[in-house]
């Protein structure tokens, strides 16, 4: 078995747990490689204390999973089979028994959790999401290389939408031609609904791009992303249309330096919430504390917001292969917001950051 | 209340149901007009038997979800709260009891119902999903008007593909430019990832677009759609590139024949089944039955896949108002696919196509 299901295994050893049951597209691609949206119906992975995991896909994926390196057992069904009596089947034949059983409490629905209820009456549910969150918080070389190069692609879309502000440009033209770019170069997705916002929209941290146009004196903020090959990428820019006003340049200079107080204790070993206390003591210090509403940052990988939270209540340690977000912001209505956020992953030395693209105060 | 509130309220009263809690964004958007993605955080209504619902969603959502109409109360939370202690303690102050609870048994986490069965101990849960899926299914005059200028959308991305198509250009560049140009008129989000495929790929009906070049005696296939204002369009088009075989040409005709097969059957009344046999048969005629391995189409509105299923076995009759996708597709290995898609609603004197994009044989 690979690492990560030997992990899983051993852990449901160490618990007495009888089997976990994983079926969230994020939790199977990182089990199995096998990386599949499969809307209404159930692909999923059983794994056990002892022995080989078994997944379950529909018959026409089945080819796929295996493709993606998929070497056990596979339980398929076709769209008329009842695949909870072949489930059923395959565990009573191995004689497995169910009375703890770990489950995606979060994201797996009630009625599959019912139906697995029924094949174990009685079964004690427990979670396996903080066990396969703390997993997946550290990245080995293959997710770091393929974080690396969405990072990249990131750079190179808020660089397109920079290069894109003209006046008479709408918030969507430059977001339309940072997508077509992207997409030419054959990302299929991008990690979220892409944000271009300009004027008294960037106050707003989740202000919807429209067919706005660019006026002189607006800052201009991009907050995008790509999944590449699985991983997410996910940067923040924000840029000056023609000119900026005292105010504007004093919120600029205090959330980038607000950045680099938290990148000043990105290492192993520091308790998280520290990192968002870093940014939020310097921009409370600077006056803007009530302008600076989210959280510093969030953990970054198969999801683009996964484990874990980076919030000033968060006790755990920075460990090395951990990636996260670092995004300070300040929003003031009536002048403007800005954010910039980086993703960066803590080494053995510090952190290194995966985007790059520059962060000098720059009006276009 | 509105209508569709209303609607759900006395159908709780007819079948003895305490309450029933939806909390998925499509009926949470169906019942209050409230359009809002709550990721992590829960946006959910109750309804009840008898007296107004409440809303339960973050403070920072509740200003949106008055402005969308909502008139009712508001259980609004910090991050900071629980807020299931804050839903216990609204439901006890009003008395309210709950041994019979409507859930969205697919759509609810197991930890909300385990939530929601805290409160309520030995609760029984039904589910509220055939309910709200057979009240969805009829769209009223503003939604079809939605689902019309969705339409026309995804008809214009088909004509912005169709004059992109040249020698050297790529799937990626042709499905960038689509989204390039809907994205500029102020389309934020396609209602699914959109297909742009050639040659091979074509034959493959859950193909994924790439940067394959278009190749002369290609079909080039393109499947996409629009969200427009929560409503959701959903097209399919098959062109070939400077010249075709006997054998595609065949196979376009008989797609073409089969879809209208299906077509003259679309009315008030008949069994949603036989749409499928109808043009099944036809296929199946052609000597094409083993090419054609998916149902005749889906109900689309909130949804881009919703209810009804238009598969063989669906023994639900029409009724006007009903919107769904037509698109039957045969799928030869080596030779090429063709699938042809249009959204249709039944009217009172038979149905309307709400995709309007030429379907003749077309060689670019």
């Amino acid at each position: 078995m690979n690492q990560r299901l030997t992990q899983l295994s051993n852990w449901l050893s160490e618990q007495n747990i009888d089997f976990a049951f994983v079926q969230t597209k994020a939790n199977v691609f990182y089990l199995s490689g096998f990386y599949s949206e499969p809307h209404e119906r159930l692909i999923g992975i059983f794994v056990f204390p002892n022995g080989e995991p078994v997944m379950v896909c529909p018959n026409m994926e089945k080819p796929q999973a295996k493709a993606a390196g998929w070497e056990y057992d596979i339980v398929s069904y076709s769209d008329s089979d009842n695949y909870w009596e072949l489930i059923k089947n395959y565990l009573n034949k191995k004689g497995q028994g169910g009375q703890k059983i770990a489950i995606e409490e979060e994201h797996i629905s009630y009625l599959r959790a019912n139906a697995l209820n029924k094949i174990y009456n009685e079964a004690k549910f427990v979670s396996v999401e903080e066990k396969l969150n703390s997993l997946r918080l550290i990245k080995d070389d293959q997710e770091l290389a393929l974080l690396k190069q969405a990072a990249e692609l990131a750079d190179f879309g808020v660089e397109v939408g920079v290069n894109a502000i003209k006046s008479g440009k709408t918030e969507m033209d430059i977001l339309a031609l940072i997508e077509y770019e992207l997409k030419r170069k054959g990302i299929r997705e991008m990690s979220f609904s892409t944000m271009v916002l300009t004027g008294a929209k960037t106050a707003d941290p989740h202000g919807n791009p429209g067919i706005t146009e660019i006026n002189r004196g607006d800052f201009v903020l991009f907050d995008l992303g790509v999944v590449l090959d699985g991983y997410c990428s996910d940067i923040t820019r924000t840029v000056a249309f023609q000119e900026i006003n005292d105010e504007q340049r004093r919120i600029y200079e205090t959330v980038l330096s607000a950045q680099n107080a938290a990148f000043s204790i990105c290492k192993v070993g520091t308790r998280v919430g520290d990192i968002d206390k870093a940014a939020r003591n310097y921009i409370t210090e600077a006056g803007y504390g009530d302008y600076f509403p989210h959280r510093i940052g969030h953990g970054l990988g198969i999801d683009v917001h996964e484990f874990p939270s980076m919030s000033e209540n968060n006790d755990d340690l920075l460990q090395e292969g951990a990636v996260f977000t670092v995004e300070p912001g300040i929003y003031v209505p009536n002048v403007g917001g800005v954010r910039i956020e980086d993703d960066i992953v803590i080494t053995k030395d510090g952190f290194e950051s995966l985007t790059k693209y520059p962060k000098g105060l720059t009006i276009v």
